[in-house]
């Protein structure tokens, strides 16, 4: 890295073990007819009071934790998630409700709460991960919120079903999580983001059981799936969806192109997204993230080009889009070409960014693993002195462009020299795409956190200015709070705090996240 | 008619002329500075206090006006808008917005208001009817919320773009007015929905402008726009949107065919919905609509299935979209198959229902024909005594036959004999389907709207004991009230009031539609 990067390493941190963590003693007693589903454990609070943002990550290495939850309740039925939050209702208590924990804006750190609370409760729910009920007919499951991607997809495969829903987080993350950020998966055109797969919802609410129709489209008034998906936990606890499922796919196509020129990739990637092609896959890198991913020769861009389906044939797709990405002045190597329409591919069972799985060009093979291993490689970059973090959101495309010059600026002007900022196109939609930027810069030492505070604080004022949105696919959290207060229309802003008050009167449900808590209504 | 149903035409009655039509004096006197854009006419006034409900028509046809409006105001400007809703809060006076007027559920008549109003101000957008602005990168246009079908296809024609937006009130509905109510167009699957066209809304509402950001997607908090969606004017006076676009289609396929057996035509329609293929238009009629629109021979049901592309060739897909038929036991005739991949197809002007256009398969220009005519049929057929309205819902596959039968068998009880319940299978979804019934009976002359509300009663509840929607394209206005009140999840329902309550803090917007005004927070 120190010869991509010109810097890094010039010393190696080691974490601090969890044993010399301290943390102060928990404010809440939990009542005995709760002990056994609830933790105050060293380890549960530390694991359950931060994510995986490059602010989390720091403190955790040095033993910091800033804002530890209290107590950890793992409900296993929604009766148990009732009497926690009964519990902490009459605790005084605020509730998190935590999911994976691989938020990275801050979604489950009881950061700076409002002082009428007496402690804090994290909600885990993982231990709600079963598909409980399998619609074939439909193409539709009944899941638990706690199921992490690999094991609903584990048990969704005994019926040759799988959800398709692959962000970054799918190994860790929850699909009540993913609900509830509105997570975008690696589909990179239709229906990447859960909203689209969700065909119900079920949340335990300070004021009863919100529970939507299964349906497969209405017209009755505003969605209430759509009012939940975001929430961020600040309007129940999500305990299950019934979601879109689909046959596991059996035919695939799969192609790497290069451009010599980044913005002609862009124009392919617009052009695809627009044609109705629909791929399944439409990533484009530039130079320096071909270079660390796939093995580029840090000069030209590479398009990551994907379709897959059930029983239709993908290949004559697939060269319709090379076509196109042609006109474009794509190259590509046969060699980076594969396709399977034999109706006998089976997907990988894992992420399609997993190491393993079957015959893959060589380069995608390379890509997903680097994908797979992006937030893992982040942590080490960190301890050799780097700050390695990522900015992402999406704009309508005849503003893509400006966006990524400014918030390269942005970020270039405030990071100060050596710098590296790198490029993807995660997500492209008719009508626009999600620019993710990677930043390298050197960590100054202890002082990290603010570091990329300022450096964030700039991008987002550029990524707003230039007619971005404060996140994509990361969601709101703590983090993203001032952009997002900056993005909402001011009568939905209205709306959605006089929303929030009436369904969670105490304002216990994560407090801080999504909205400030001293700004709602009914409260001081 | 007689011959097909078995009665009607017994009486042929006239509709009573404009002219005799008696209205209570207006109970708003408008001020000077707004007589120009306001009227207190008779024409406006009658026009504007009804939609085309079977309700409305009949009452209507009797002269009968049972709820009028004061005023209708015609602003020019959003700064009218503003102007006039000032004038309304001072008047202490409803604001019902109007679009097209095309409402079938009691979406824009003032029934039995709150007795604090001091009277009611509808607000016709119609004369914002300019499409402002074009993004030919993006493929999105800024149109104003009173621009109608044809108006703003028109317009989007001078570039070679369309919304290809096809709802059934095409030529009469208004942009704002499908934003409102979420209205569904002609695509039988993929975007089908305003609500996926939408890429920001701009509303005025008593607590300011609510403005979204153009954006192809994003994941900060719950969806701005999709709370404006479905609400019908109640929380603002939607003025304008920047819609998705796109290149006028330039391919098209479509082909008309038979099955021996609904069933299996179900069966064949939910494969296609679930095997990616996308096709434009995928309807089922049963024998005797496949009778009545395309001169079927009252055995067969017959799918209407289409696809078009921009500049993909799509024979090939509707040649697989054959042969998936086939595997259902599907007849065609290759008359009945018209295939132009040329490039040189160039889409009607007006609705696909246009008799007007390009060569068609006969049969395929039959059913445009029918699709077009049949609210204008619908008016007839109530003159010469026959109570014909529609009923329509989504449900998830599993229940759509078991909610068909139920609601089919719901209506004939209440409706007693001679009944004729006709079905159609409007949209295709991969996880369900959005059944569209036709019900015949001979009216009880004089008592039509009571005879209608009770069989509408009963489909109703037939509907949601069956797990389906109050409505999957109609919207809830004030007929669907009560099924809506009984469909949505609690919580979201004490959130939406407060929302409601917060955002038009007088209840002054559309009071009584979608919301029960007695039941809203801070409202005796």
């Amino acid at each position: 890295m120190r010869g991509q990067l010109g810097f890094g390493g010039e010393l190696v941190e080691d974490p601090v073990p969890l044993e010399r963590v301290r943390l102060p003693d928990p404010r809440l007693a939990v009542p005995p007819d709760l002990l056994d589903i609830c933790s105050t454990s060293l380890r549960d609070r530390v694991t359950c009071s931060c994510g995986q943002a490059f602010r989390d990550v720091v403190r955790v290495m040095r033993g910091r934790v800033d804002h530890p939850t209290d107590v950890v309740a793992r409900p296993r039925s929604e009766a148990e998630v009732a009497r926690v939050l009964a519990w902490a209702a009459d605790a005084g208590a605020a509730v998190v409700p935590h999911g994976g924990g691989t938020s990275v804006v801050g979604g489950i750190e009881p950061r700076n709460l409002p002082s009428r609370f007496a402690g804090v409760v994290t909600v885990d729910l993982r231990a709600l991960n079963r598909v409980l009920e399998i619609d074939p007919v439909s193409g539709a499951a009944r899941i638990q919120a706690g199921a992490t991607g690999p094991q609903l997809e584990e048990q969704l495969r005994a019926d040759g079903l799988s959800m398709r829903f692959y962000p970054q987080s799918f190994e860790c993350a929850t699909l009540g999580g993913w609900i509830a950020t509105r997570a975008a998966g690696h589909f990179a055109t239709g229906p990447t983001r859960i909203d689209d797969l969700v065909e119900s919802v079920r949340a335990i609410t300070p004021t009863g059981v919100w529970q939507s129709r299964r349906l497969p489209s209405s017209g009755a008034g505003p969605s209430p799936d759509r009012l939940l998906l975001g929430s961020e936990g600040t309007l129940g606890l999500i305990t299950e969806a019934w979601v879109r499922v689909r046959p596991r796919p059996r035919c695939q196509a799969l192609a790497l192109v290069s451009f010599d020129d980044l913005d002609a990739g862009m124009y392919a990637v617009r052009d695809l997204a627009q044609s109705g092609l629909q791929p399944a896959n439409c990533r484009l890198l530039d130079p320096p993230e071909a270079q660390r991913a796939v093995g580029g020769d840090g000069k030209s861009s590479v398009l990551l080009l994907g379709f897959e389906s059930f029983d239709e044939p993908v290949g004559p797709r697939l060269r319709r889009a090379l076509l196109r990405a042609g006109r474009h002045r794509a190259r590509w190597d046969e060699a980076d070409v594969s396709i399977d329409d034999s109706g006998a591919w089976d997907a990988p069972d894992q992420n399609p960014t997993s190491r393993s799985g079957a015959v893959r060009p060589r380069a995608a093979a390379a890509w997903r693993s680097a994908f797979l291993a992006m937030p893992y490689l982040r942590d080490l970059l960190l301890r050799v002195g780097v700050v390695a973090e990522t900015l992402e959101t999406a704009a309508t495309w005849d503003r893509v462009r400006d966006l990524v010059a400014a918030t390269k600026e942005a970020v270039s002007a405030t990071a100060g020299l050596p710098c590296h900022v790198s490029l993807r196109i995660t997500h492209a939609y008719p009508d626009g795409a999600a620019p993710y930027l990677t930043v390298l810069v050197p960590a100054r030492h202890g002082d990290e956190v603010d570091q990329w505070d300022t450096i964030k604080a700039a991008a987002t004022a550029a990524v707003l200015d230039t007619g971005g949105t404060v996140t994509h696919h990361h969601a709101v959290g703590r983090d993203h709070r001032a952009g997002y207060d900056a993005e909402q229309p001011g009568p939905f802003a209205i709306a959605l705090r006089a929303a929030k008050a009436a369904v969670d009167p105490g304002g216990r449900l994560n407090p801080g996240a999504l909205l400030d808590p001293t700004a709602l209504p009914g409260r001081p």
